[in-house]
């Protein structure tokens, strides 16, 4: 067979996809574009290239090479944004370390990503010197003052950031090499066993950059970013490179704001003086805003756009926001998956007979995004029917998904079974390519022979009037197998008795919306204050479940969940309506 | 070192940017979109995949394997646009043959592509017919009736498309290759030697069509895409893919109206039926389309975005667009760049002091686009302050260059000399990093010891009332070296002298404009009643110098192009201003 490549003459340049391309552009064109810091502190794009190459001189004088790894423990910084660009473009990896994991877990990651060098800000000091004893790869620590003075402490420091940078030479020429270099790594939180090392290459960084561009871009009007959007990201820069957006507002020259650590009355009072109108942040966060932000008058929520992700956006919440002024809509994806796969933005020519039609749209994982093949099928591979109603698993190929789990073989073929991503989502889809997630293939709850989705009994649930928030899980029992068992929280001076919750789910057994094997036992409906939350905002049913939090379960976990996923499968589709 | 290199396990799906994948999300979200020839003929997205399919069937049992080479001559038709996904799909080399080449020139390209098989619409058959006894490597012509009876003729036919798809099955695998496999190719008509063969990748094209989307849906409001417009092409499809719009309409899930052989009075019909909002021409369709739509009232043009692009689009035709509600703006690339690298899309925050910049900035070729690194550089590759006078060639680097022309190794290497595309144009660039054309290198003329700009000299006549058009060369002087010399086109019913253009231009001349070598002598304006232009539309200087239109200099008139690059900046770089 005629191969059929195309043959390069030797001068000509093969253009990697490399990170440092992402700035080409921005330098060219938006070289006075600001990036501002709190409010506190702004330079220019062009000042931000300079200590690009100042942190690269400063990195390479403690020894950091092609293929080092460098981790970073800030909150949403300025130096954060310079770690994103100036590591990978080194040839070296960011590691973005989750700061909300405990010290034993954070020493796991460290020690499981090989890091040799730590960018730590000092309110991290005291837990870093925790866990010191048992550092194994780490050869320099920089400590980031943040403006303030150097912290006092026992680790060995190799110098302060800023004065390194200061010290450091802006000239530093970043090389080409392989688009496939490793450019960023991060370890998924996970609900079962150890944290797992996921990573990018450059290429997937930013092949993620243009295809989440082009979605966002090309919507007409609501939902869209454009070049005169202000970004400010309100999702950790550590969880999974905040949604890839940075990337995206750096290639497009949009004016950035980092807010540092999120200050519910700092993030409005930013929103306000810098004009911000493009964020994206987890639900728990829209409700700290919302509930920060005074109903009547300043600050003005209206033309602020912002994905949701994380976890699922819930009606109310989505109303909320709206009522607002805010343009909220929710995103879908992974730590394995870029993450962007799909984006609830209203189709072309939508108009709503129904508002709460629009509302569910907006709730929705959304549709996919170009070049991403988003499938949902049952066990055997086989594409589900879009009726809203065939429920399959979400599997994924795309130009930017995760391609293997660090050292962990197993896991990650068990995650690429058959050529494509498993998300382990059970979902529907609507005719017009609307995706809803039903549950978390190991959150479905099995009773009395009867398949369950927990997703679906906690919306409903969430409607009683009274409830702030709630959770549902399977418990162990003799009789049913398993009974859900739902956690609630109730709005502040309300009380609610387990039979009211129960009345009324009843309610819905009449109108044929669930099965009355969805209805909780009143002695198994629990009021606490507070919903577990992992450390990216997602309900813990570990947690809940009482399951250890760091045990090395992970490769059989996922073979179990396997053997789960065609069990859920098999039985939900052939389940007559 | 360690290579650092993201280690995918066995199962993961890579993921080559093949054209194929432009098709996942359209055909998910948007089958129902409509693909409409000339309003006569309309089908699904979905149907349309299904004619791909059909197509890859039967070119397969014509014998097309990876690495066939299919060409096609045809108007801009729903056949086309099948062609431009089914015969890359399968591997094979879409060959998009000019058919406003000389029956001699398309002889040279269909050979020199080594064509197989060839897809001809009846009008080009007896074109085909003239040459078919120098035909070296065709195997199967297949005709496209389009929707008239067959044409008799003595060529041997493998069949008609329409036959041939009917009797196909839709189902074909298009399976995944290396993304470096040659896509598609055509001629440069260029204006020296033999036409040039220039290829694309998949990988080229995929990456050309995020770039492209990303830059245009970016925009605030003007000059710019969305998912609700609807495309008609108006750059034919042979030319440059037509500029590789027609795979960003298929990705974002645009409908699409093909407006066959272009007739200004069906433009216009369809622009008003189909309620087309985006389009792309070059100068001299957009006049066309001007004069042919009345001036009061209907067909109302106001909202119809089009990009220009070819030739430089004169502030005078740019002005007569926008009072007509057209938002033009030009783009600038090459057959080799891909072709976008440039767009005049105004600047975030733009606000006209005077509408004169506006359409300056309209006319210019733009500011690069994400990723392009866009380089005004002299003769040792040092980049030229961007200060709106200084000069240098334009040279690039982008993910979606050419890498070679066809069988020519020398004209490669100079195209990619110090590795960068060299355009062969000399620029400068304003300090918001607005390119300008200052001239093509072999058209500047060297007259007195300076040089003149034939670009500049022009736009300056055009000026003139009573000017439809012109073009100005350099023609041989024994005492000054070179002469310029002026070809007047003048508008119906006026007529000017000699001498009236060269007051205008000695005004300018006096407000320091020009120098007084610009001025042509009186001999030396002709009036004459048509410029001639290449087949896509381009002033042939070629033509109005009396050259040669086949002759064989192409490596040799390269290298004495690249002389001269030198010789041009050397002087236009140092002289006093």
């Amino acid at each position: 067979m005629n191969a059929n490549l195309i043959a390069p003459t030797p001068s000509a340049y093969a253009y990697p996809l490399l990170i440092k391309q992402l700035l080409v552009n921005s330098l060219s064109l938006y070289g006075d574009q600001e990036i501002t810091y709190r409010g506190e502190m702004r330079y220019s794009f062009r000042e931000f290239r300079q200590r690009i190459g100042r942190l690269a001189s400063a990195l390479s004088a403690l020894g950091a090479r092609h293929g080092t790894t460098v981790a970073v423990m800030d909150w949403d910084s300025h130096r954060y944004l310079e770690s994103y660009f100036g590591i990978p473009m080194m040839g070296a990896t960011l590691f973005t370390v989750n700061v909300r994991l405990s010290p034993q877990q954070i020493l796991y990651t460290l020690n499981d990503s090989e890091a040799e060098i730590v960018l730590v800000h000092a309110d991290f000091v005291p837990m870093l010197e925790q866990i010191k004893d048992g550092l194994k790869g780490v050869r320099h620590i920089v400590v980031m003052a943040d403006g303030q003075p150097e912290p006092e402490t026992a680790l060995p420091l190799a110098g302060e950031y800023e004065n390194l940078l200061g010290q450091a030479s802006p000239e530093f020429e970043f090389r080409d090499f392989d688009e496939q270099t490793k450019a960023a790594t991060f370890y998924t939180t996970g609900t079962t066993g150890d944290p797992k090392g996921v990573s990018y290459s450059h290429r997937d960084i930013v092949l993620h950059a243009l295809v989440a561009a082009t979605s966002l871009c090309a919507q007409k009007d609501g939902q869209r970013l454009h070049r005169e959007d202000v970004y400010m990201p309100i999702t950790p820069m550590f969880h999974v490179l905040a949604w890839g957006l940075p990337y995206v507002a750096v290639m497009l020259g949009l004016k950035t704001v980092l807010p540092g650590r999120y200050v519910p009355e700092l993030l409005l009072k930013l929103r306000q003086s810098e004009q911000v109108t493009f964020s994206h942040c987890v639900p728990t966060i829209l409700q700290m805003l919302l509930q920060a932000a005074p109903q009547d008058g300043a600050p003005d929520l209206s033309g602020w756009k912002m994905i949701i992700g994380g976890s699922a956006l819930s009606p109310v919440l989505c109303e909320a926001a709206l009522a607002r002024g805010l343009d909220v809509f929710a995103g879908y994806g992974m730590s394995e998956t870029g993450p962007i796969v799909s984006l609830a933005q209203l189709p072309p020519g939508f108009k709503a007979a129904d508002p709460r039609e629009e509302v569910r749209m907006r709730c929705s994982p959304g549709r996919p995004v170009p070049l991403v093949d988003f499938r949902i099928v049952d066990e055997e591979m086989r594409d589900m029917p879009r009726d809203s109603k065939s429920q399959g698993e979400i599997v994924l190929r795309a130009p930017f998904l995760t391609q293997s789990y660090f050292k962990k073989p197993e896991a990650s073929e068990e995650l690429w079974a058959a050529g494509y991503l498993h998300t382990q989502d059970i979902a529907v889809m609507t005719p017009g390519g609307f995706v809803q997630i039903v549950d978390r293939i190991k959150d479905v709850i099995k009773t009395g022979g009867e398949w369950v989705s927990s997703i679906e009994v906690e919306s409903l649930i969430a409607e009683v009037p009274g409830v702030q928030e709630c959770a549902v899980i399977g418990v162990p029992d003799a009789k049913w197998g398993e009974r859900p068992m739902a956690f609630v929280v109730c709005k502040p001076g309300m009380e609610l008795e387990p039979s009211a919750i129960c009345e009324r789910l009843l309610g819905h057994v009449e109108s044929k919306r669930i099965s009355k094997f969805a209805v909780p036992d009143t002695d198994r409906i629990a009021f606490i204050s507070e919903i577990p939350k992992t450390s990216v905002g997602k309900i813990n049913k570990k947690a809940l479940r009482g399951q250890p939090l760091t045990s090395d379960e992970s490769s059989a976990g996922l073979r179990k969940d396997s053997a789960r996923v065609g069990e859920v499968l098999r039985s939900v589709n052939y389940k007559p309506e």
